[in-house]
């Protein structure tokens, strides 16, 4: 908060200023978000202030209704008790103390928009269970699998972000105040009492680190990135659902826009936006992590960048988070086209299976397989229009039951071990993650 | 220009929109910044109009007395004239047309702040010639120099950036007007007629490419990173000379800041910032540069990024610059300091090379100068006190000519090869980089 | 090429060293590769050292000769006269002139990989300039374009990257030998005979510039990220073109691999490693510009990490253009498939031009082509299927003429523009492409 | 482990290979890094197929024994048998699971170093507890400190990054084997079995996810980043102490090196290789998040960056931590000197709280205790040979008792707050620290 009110440094300086320098040095646009933040932290501190006999009870009613009235920023605060508020605080253990009552609320709000969006897709999964489509590696249609399996593998990312959130709440969760500019406070100001009155978990151990180090922006920042990159590959998967070739989804018009110049055009806008940001994110990590790198130890001026990247990142996490659970909430699956797309050469390892089942060994199996493919493709013909005699040709082995290899539903249903395709497995993730959302409710 | 006014879209769509959704798909924001280059675009997208007879000469004239008054953004006019001002334009090359504009006057803002910043380097440089103090290498002293040596190393970085930007600026400076959103105009646009109206350099080639690439931008992001990478560099070297141990420099009360606890202090806050900008600009790089990567053929509403990245570049080299050059005008080197810091250990290579000239191959001299060296060490003096009985034993060849190795100034002088710290060689540094300074400006 | 032979520093160490930190500190790993520029750089030096009297003409030749039987590393000759070699040169000025011989000659190479990569582009694109194809936006589909238009896209991005190498090259061939540790030479080097024997366009202007500064490193990284991020765009494009879902293209087996364990998988792994390598690239850019980030002045050991950069993304952009040529000159068009890919509502924008073309403002016109979508959507027919009467419903101006809108041969046609995506206008592309690449034939 | 043996997908290919594509495709350099974890995972995973019946009791002897003997990867061993082992295993499958035994080892090697460097700094602490020195913020002398708050505000960080890599480890020790290449697993393969034997922590939850994902990858290169960071700041501090004008330290000769050109110059070559590292895994981090960065779900051939990366980022850490800790052992404090940089105006803000304690307010006490700097600065004398007159013009409240103010000891032991730099807080510290060393000891 160095360019309001009187410089308190003012006692010493003679020389002008640049205004250019001024605008450049100064945080008070994005300082204004810690606004609530600043007066909780100096609520606390002035009740410590008091405890130690550095101001009356009186003085310290009048700074408390003070700040209560609203005053922008407590160094604001006019009169002889308000000049007592600093005694023994440095901005830099203020500032800090904001930043992270302010990340602390903020986490709690990213993680009730994770959950809400995390409840949305296991509910959508339990809902449309028994819809096929084709599970794609290297965007090629690899094995039917569950659209559900689908929606689960996301939100499985998802429940691991959150949960990456908590532990890096605990981090922030630490109280900095009481640590001076650099050498901690000389004044009988009980830290106990401060971490009590805010909240926190624990006291930080060392002051110069305390003033110091912004590890919790720093993480953060790259929470975000790894949260939004999730989403990235989630919206890239659902824009290539989306196009006229896969025809699997349709977006609600909430979530599309039109072209200026083609009238047919429904563009999946949202979903861009929600892929882009994961580079958005990532750079604000990259930029503060560059700042950081080499500099020298307690606070320099340069940390200053912190605040931009911790809030422009909320921002856009929130938002992101927001925009995907209406997006997933509003989206219709085109069941018949998903089905549609699924072809017999997707059986091509269940027919490898149906050898290693006779007692082929799997590299000789697949290799057979791989034969019958080509034998299909040759022909022009569909895998599983090979007749019996085209792969008795190919291996003596297969006999008129491999028929049942070309059923997508029982496929599926082979793939019944933890973790898998099949109806069972998909249904015990959905309830894991009810169970889980239930414990990680706020 | 997506959110304002009636959406051209109107036509189609159904569904009701999500308010998050509306505010993150908004750029009006940051389109503001383009108002100026939007008229000036569509002023000369009208007079192509008409002269493709697909607005009259009446209607022409209405539309340029509209935007003429200054309404906002040119999607904003009303009445028939108006409507058909996008005939043939998508916001595909309008938008994209617009941020060329915008980039190539901000270029010439840059370079101008540049030129400013070199000049004063250069005049400070020239003006301060006498003035030696210690070179470093790995931050260790290393061998005397000249200060205006110092100064012209970072000058000679600067002005690679300005020949960088000038060629980065041929690329801003082609016109993609005439692209429509991916195809080209299927009207008679004369694209020439475009590019002189808007004084383009050239045109582009293929509308594909027009509508959906952002090298120019991604260019200028990492222009702007090596740029700052370039300042911050030197804001570290000023750091530590305005340390009280290095007290070589002290900077102007104008780019310093006090401390909220500590009265004495007077921190060198303008060089923090200055160092810490690198780190952002670089971020903004970063984050675009992903946001590209595997980003699909042509325009997707990911590349909707773009803007606010190169904003904020923009704004901060811009800021840097200023105040670099205000730092650098003001700052006060306290000469007696520096020059005290020469010491003789400094000269050891010019020792070695005493014995060079004496025929001793080098590898074996600077093995003789180091034993010199620890000698002196040893004995607790400085490597000037050892008596010529003791360089003696260490090599019959010196003799009691060696005392004239121990003069500073005779020591920088010997380096007069171009590029050198010799007076003479500073001094044509000084000049080549008027004469440059004179051929850039603009 | 600190850990090799004897010490140079000798004379002066008396303690230990941690097997650890020599390894760490070692760079003879990756120091090898700029053997050859060595072997180079100190053949022209020891001349500049002979007439400067520093060397006989016998030693001189003595050297050179050692040299030519490649001995590896200057420095490791034997004998007084190679004990001369390093008079007045540093490691600052030497390895920093290998890396600029060595980059300029890596840079040649790259030059023609890329021109050979753009040949086989431009050639394809005249070879199959009848193709039609959907051009996609927010990887919808847009309009109908011609699939040479989308290979120019993306040859034109190319030749862009060509011309920034030679912009970049210039700067990569300025001579920094007779610059020193850091404060010059003090010997009649004479960098005049230096330049010219190396082939050196310019000469550095400051020695401390010319040993500290990497700009030349962290261009040539950032070139190649961008470059890679222009392929990473091709190869996303291609992957897509590839899917089952689309089928427009056919990767040679030659760049595809199979599944280990689904036998009828053909994966587009050489479309996916040129897809990931912007990354690699651009992180060797993030991670240099971070060690750059706030370095003093000068040199220091953090720039050891220049080499294994420069050299990585040169070997990757070097591989992924080879093989981006072996995928452009091998791939199979399905030109049946891309051409029933096209349907009548990427007519739209050429229906609101019917109505422009009979007065109709474009705004209103647009509006009046989406109902003519909605409706033939709501009819659940091809917007070409609408009756005279269904669109006369719409709007009073559609006439039996509207028919001649519905052909996709035509609608490209009027594309004529130059950039567009008519025969006429690819063409003309092909032209300038060919011309460009006689021109920057090396 | 694609590039060897028969190719599993042999039998479909008919195509000839481009052996540029082969060895741009070939894993082969870094997947022998993994060979123990490999040998590991399949040693298990043959026993979950006897289990299942899917190998004889015979078979799976054969094969345990055959890769007992170490040939070189389980694909590479011959037979029946081994032809066997891939059975419902893919190579998507495989290699996770060979990583995250792989990273797992490291972690604890990690874990270990890191636990060895704080040991070392801790004891260090308690052993130069008395030594004081300037604390400095903006790197501007600020407080009195003691030279082991400094110290262990180092530590401090590097506890909270051992901290981070136990989390880290609970999400890398999930067995993703079991999961096939996408959809799961349809044979009776006990993946609890294979948890147990393989002592992973969990069994992923799906099998799409389980395969595609690579979150323990990115997690640990930026754990690298951050922790490097630390460092980098560490060695920033470091190199600074160590230059001519701190003159704080000095390095052991096994973490210096010689100059080839300057016989005196000592080099902190260890603490800037220790700097540059940062930039380095961040760099690795960048890159691999810009290749995850919108991929589709699912195993893509881009994954493959994955290896390089985690390596590098390991190796890199590995040697930091060994190489801080041998600088860190063996540097030498220069006590004399250090608290020779003690000056008076560090005390500026005690002379503050002077006024504070008999109650002037704080904002009124600093701006007192500027206009005593500013007078002594004035008369060019030192702030604590302002007479009793001097300061009483200043403030009527100063006495006599203002020389208590003076004594540097005095000073810090005020600051006994918890985490301040007295000597029973900084004391707490060191035995906080030890108990959590114990706690951490593996």
């Amino acid at each position: 908060f160095p360019s309001q009110g009187s410089k308190l440094w003012g006692g010493r300086f003679v020389g002008d200023t640049d205004p250019i320098m001024e605008k450049f040095n100064a945080s008070i646009a994005y300082d204004q978000r810690m606004w609530d933040a600043d007066i909780r932290g100096s609520k606390a501190y002035v009740k410590a202030l008091e405890r130690a006999k550095l101001v009356s009870t009186d003085e310290m009613e009048q700074i408390l209704h003070g700040m209560s009235c609203g005053y922008m920023f407590s160094q604001e605060l006019i009169g002889a008790p308000a000049g007592k508020l600093h005694t023994g605080r440095s901005r830099n253990d203020q500032v800090v103390t904001d930043m992270r009552l302010w990340l602390r609320s903020a986490i709690s709000t990213l993680t009730d928009n994770a959950l809400q969006l995390i409840t949305t897709m296991v509910e959508r999964a339990a809902a449309e269970i028994e819809v096929l489509f084709p599970g794609y590696t290297h965007m090629q249609r690899a094995q039917p699998i569950r659209w559900s399996h689908w929606i689960l593998s996301h939100a499985v990312a998802l429940s691991r972000d959150v949960e990456r959130l908590q532990e890096l709440k605990k981090r922030v969760n630490v109280l900095p105040l009481g640590s001076g500019a650099i050498a901690g406070t000389p004044f009988d100001i009980d830290r106990e009492l401060l971490q009590r009155e805010l909240g926190f978990d624990s006291i930080s151990l060392n002051s110069m680190d305390a003033t110091g180090q912004r590890d919790f922006v720093a993480e953060f920042l790259f929470w975000a990135s790894l949260c939004l990159t999730h989403l990235s590959k989630m919206a890239e998967d659902l824009i290539l659902y989306s196009t006229k070739e896969f025809s699997f989804i349709t977006l609600s018009d909430a979530y599309s826009t039109g072209s200026s110049l083609m009238p047919q055009k429904k563009n999946a806008d949202s979903l861009e936006l929600i892929r882009s940001k994961a580079g958005r994110a990532f750079g604000r990590c990259a930029g503060f992590m560059m700042t950081l790198k080499s500099l020298p130890s307690t606070y320099n001026k340069d940390l200053q960048e912190d605040k931009e990247a911790m809030f422009d990142c909320y921002d856009n996490v929130q938002a992101v988070l927001q925009v995907t659970t209406g997006v997933m909430s509003t989206l219709k699956i085109n069941q018949t086209v998903m089905e549609a797309a699924l072809s017999p050469d997707m059986l091509a390892t269940d027919l490898a299976y149906y050898l290693v089942r006779k007692g082929v060994p799997f590299r000789e199996a697949h290799g057979l397989s791989g034969k019958a493919v080509f034998t299909a493709e040759s022909k022009n013909i569909a895998l599983n229009q090979l007749t019996v005699e085209d792969l008795t040709a190919i291996s003596p082995l297969f006999g008129s039951d491999v028929s049942s290899v070309w059923d997508y539903r029982s496929s599926v249903e082979q793939y019944s071990a933890p973790g898998g395709t099949a109806k069972s497995s998909v249904a015990a993730q959905v309830e894991h993650l009810r169970n889980w959302l239930k414990k990680h409710a706020q």
